[in-house]
């Protein structure tokens, strides 16, 4: 390990580990069972940089090196999976505004984000633009009154949950003109909308929610950057995005391996501990091999962002195999554990629940291999 | 599909599909999220020749040939994995029964189980002997007022639900002379034991019960076939119960295929149907290939056992196979629906939780592969 | 093995299997490494019902139904790859011949080569029509002498080595008009052509030549079928082609699970027979596994021709599922034998070269998977 | 790339591919089929680090740090299988005579090998101790003349072609009494012994040779280092020699890359280049992501060693990982070669083949497991 971080790099993690391990992994499972979520720890959170660490010191954050994000990151994987996902979408949410803001905007939102006072929704996949971010039908019509937005938004983390949201939209003005995708701040305390949350099988304690607009009015005063400018708004966070959640698939990656070999050597079978049955070995070092292989990855893609590369073919790599890596992680480990592991009592049944959210969002791992193909080969093969 | 089954084997698997697709898959969702299970409904599908089709006629039973019985646990498993483990424990209760239970014991017990009116749970798996049945723990003392049980069980299916049992134990003499394990038939309305439900992740239907026995009486009469004899009853069981397994697979890899062609030819992404995309052929053709190569298999064990063979090495292969299989299928099927797939509302939600337990029970996949090597190597692995 | 044959196959498959053991099995290593084929043992083994088998008894042939020429190149497959490649294009060959020879075409060409006294080579692929046939540019021009031959063929099985072929060209009239693609007969004794071998890797004991014609001269009666009629021709033989090679991958899966069987019985580290290790067992029960399903899988297709029924789809798959396995089990069977594996001594490496050819001709493993993805979901990916 | 390598870590990788694409791939080809070697060129290689840089300065190495040394393999696996295993076995030889050679045997030999003037074989595996080193059988009896060595090794690199070996036997003093696994230096000038060369599939320009021992007489003076401590001087070699062949590996994985994408961009079916095909894309991802990947995982394994770690553990994962990577790579490769992967004119029709002896020598992928197994669970499943 010598070889991998800097001392800073493993005095953060060694921090914010200890912090997780003895503050929040002991309140997981009630959490799980109860589908709700400690809101009023994440401040301590962002104490180590979570959320703050991707926004500009000029814009009040913290602006830490990638790889500190990635690390923090991990840690959050290792932990809780619902925390991974909160703290990415409010990171998400926090980059864009640090990005777009206009002063009363960055007043109004970006600055309580900051402190944990308030929460944001990430508004922009749609019931028929899942991976094809291109194509969505949620409008916004310009009036002397406001916005009038009308369309729904599907499977927006937390939205119940948060008390405002950055809501992608196609902006048409009073005449009709489109001019393309936009952002719009929607604040629960001035728009009327409709959230409900969908059940679903991984990170219990989010909600994943349909959104719907029906002529709900936003203040004109709410467009985030420059009209026309929301996707490329939106992609300014898509490397983060993606890093992020390839970083949080390496930390469920170690948590099935530290589970794994921690049941196997209790676990005893034909009269010894399973841990040295060679069948058993095997699976285990296949998950110590993926997820070492995993961090590497993540990390190599966080350190080719802080040497100003671009990085987009390696996020897009980590997010791939990352994520297809802790799926094949949580499978084994739960193996492993036999009839133990599909019980909810077991943290492996947890894990391998939310693993299989590690190939979805943020471009599904078919996407990424459509990217990565046509950055090695110069061929669209999308289209 | 002419060259797969005979006239009659259609006509069965026709019959019961349609009956399962009209009556029972409707109400599979509702079921699911309430966690109960329509037991009113059995008596209906044991007229098909679940249950009873394990059972010699002499003793009640259908007799059906294995191919028979193992169409069923397909169609069984392509319309509910809750429907198929009921109907196998059930069925090997039943089988058990059908060869041990002395005239007052069917009478009282295989009688009204083949009419649908008892239930009856199968209790052999303890907390430290999973894979390795030999190590089991439990006792049943014998004194003058019947046998005093002490000990516990886990994962007993459907243990609530059921109102009797039959407990695998060790027996023990008067004068401490262990006398090997043992069946005793535990009746809820005679016996006291505790019995409680641990929540789990596939088979949201089913209980998976946690059984105490403290001093627990059951009458001396109640032992079931020879004393010393049970883990051999038990084994009895186990070829059917293995391929019982195998072809719930079958039926859940096939449901995957079903399911993800028509999601593939609905779901429009980038202006096409996702079905014309190679890296989604790819996967669907998988999950054919599968399927089919899993079918071939459940039915050759089948038709190996009606050919008068033994059949171990087959459905030991089965087993193996298919449970590996089916938990690739719907890997493959969620990933195909993306976000969709995660929610509790869309089918694949649940076969993928439902695939994760084919490869655990009645033998884990690392157990068969011990099994079958020890079959084409002639060298035991596994001590 | 009861279930899964007949008498009359199991008769047939343990005399050709015999006789492949006895008189051809103890030549192989020697011809291998020679680079030579034993042309004169081919009408002895035609007397089983290799190539005669897939012609029509009014042509001059056995007729034999698919699930006997299944077994013949399952045991071809199983004894020695060069074999195997061979009568399969020889039979090929045949099979076009038996469709649409006419009855001085026969008498020239079938009847010798049904006898054994005469081979042929079937030349389709061109340098830039490999998975797409289609795209033929080998042209045959008609003048009043003779057809005039331009262009080149590669990978033509046996070419040297064989005295006449069928050359698929496409053909134009003296007025330019292309009339498509069209079967030639190409006799060595008459028309002069190019012809060397390339050196390939798999199957040593059989040549893939390239073809060059330039100006080559060929006899108007020599047109196969109807002009125009070339592609269909190579069509009908395509399903018995892809059926073949499955059927030769999985007796080539066989022949790995018994050397691999026989080695790790024999072969001592740490004191014991590998056999009893098991990451060895696991190995070696994948081989079988594969094999097992390979062959399900392609007797299936076999009996679904013999039922009446197309069996695109189910050669296609057995084409797909089979080659790929034989590679797989190819590669466990070489790692099983470590260094001794990589010795030309060693028939698995041997094995392990040959299985690489089999997810490439006939085609890929890639244009499987698209012909199946069609069927299945109702969309050509292809263009 | 900026953040995996530093400048001196660049400026050599770019200068050693440079002279290897320029000075030695326009000969791979020749060699191989004339299964010769380019011995000469070796002085110019050994100039840029090879070989001596695995041996302290005192000795008269280069004592290049271990992150320069991974890079000189990855190049030479790059470029050329059997060019990769002839340095990494002079870089055995140099090692284990810079640790364990007194004065003379230094002047002797491992001065002149230094210089690339004498070649030395690596004499450690036996018929019968492959992965079980401690087996060995090979005698060596001390007499007042000489030892008098009686055995056989097999499998020797390269052993026609040098001049000299370390010879590892068991030690027996005239009294019988057993001292151990002990290297001796023996000189093809002064004793004589049997070697031929066994064929093989893969590295064509080695030779991988038994040696025969028969009552040879060496020298008392060529005892390398302690009698009885042979093990241990193999052992010293080992991790670097893992690290060697997994490095080998991660060069030949990239070799597959770019010669895929070379000719995927060119070769054209349905009239496009096949680059644009989904299924093409993502073999070639998949290539990509298996070669970043083990050059993360070996660079991680240099750099642990050169940071003052054991490096064991690493070396270890680094072995198993890039080895089965490059089988699959390789596999990968020529498949989207197609037919014309087969054929000996296409580099991928070597690297698929020299790619199957990455996952054997220096403990196969199975050993490596067990190796891990022990490590992470602290059981041995060995024995």
């Amino acid at each position: 390990m010598t070889a991998l971080l800097n001392e800073d790099e493993r005095a953060l993690r060694d921090a914010v580990r200890s912090f997780l391990d003895k503050k929040v992994a002991p309140l997981v499972a009630a959490h799980e069972q109860a589908r709700t979520f400690p809101w009023e720890l994440l401040p301590q959170l962002y104490d180590f940089g979570y959320v703050r660490g991707g926004v500009p010191e000029a814009a009040g954050g913290d602006e830490l090196p990638m790889m500190m994000q990635a690390i923090l990151m991990e840690e959050a994987g290792r932990c809780w999976g619902s925390l991974r996902t909160t703290v990415n979408v409010q990171g998400m949410v926090a980059r864009v505004l640090g990005a777009a803001a206009d002063a009363a905007q960055a007043e109004r939102f970006l600055k309580p984000l900051l402190a944990g006072r308030r929460f944001g929704w990430f508004g922009l996949t749609e019931p028929d633009a899942g991976s094809d971010a291109g194509a969505l039908r949620t409008t916004a019509r310009r009036t002397p009154d406001g916005f009038v937005v009308n369309g729904s938004k599907l499977y927006i983390t937390n939205a119940l949950g948060c008390d405002f949201g950055i809501l992608f939209v196609r902006l048409v003005d009073s005449g009709g003109t489109d001019h393309g995708v936009t952002g719009l701040l929607v604040d629960a305390a001035e728009s009327q909308f409709g959230v409900h949350d969908i059940p679903h099988m991984p990170l219990r304690s989010t909600t994943s929610c349909e959104l719907t607009f029906d002529d709900t009015l936003v203040p004109l005063g709410n467009v985030l950057g420059k009209p026309g400018g929301g996707l490329s708004l939106g992609m300014a966070a898509v490397n983060a995005g993606r890093l992020n959640m390839a970083m949080g698939a390496v930390g469920l990656s170690q948590a099935c391996l530290e589970e794994s070999i921690k049941f196997c050597r209790q676990r005893e079978q034909f009269g010894k501990p399973i841990a040295g049955f060679q069948l058993v070995q095997q699976m285990v070092v296949e998950i110590a091999t993926l997820t070492e292989t995993s961090r590497l990855l993540g990390y190599h893609a966080a350190r080719s962002i802080d040497a100003g590369e671009p990085g987009r073919y390696e996020c897009s790599m980590a997010k791939y195999y990352c994520g297809e890596s802790a799926g094949r992680a949580a499978t084994l480990a739960l193996q492993l554990h036999g009839g133990a592991g599909l019980m909810e009592e077991s943290p492996v049944e947890r894990y391998f629940r939310d693993a299989r959210e590690a190939t979805i969002p943020e471009g599904t791992s078919q996407i990424q291999i459509l990217h990565l193909g046509k950055a090695l080969l110069g061929h669209s093969a999308l289209r």
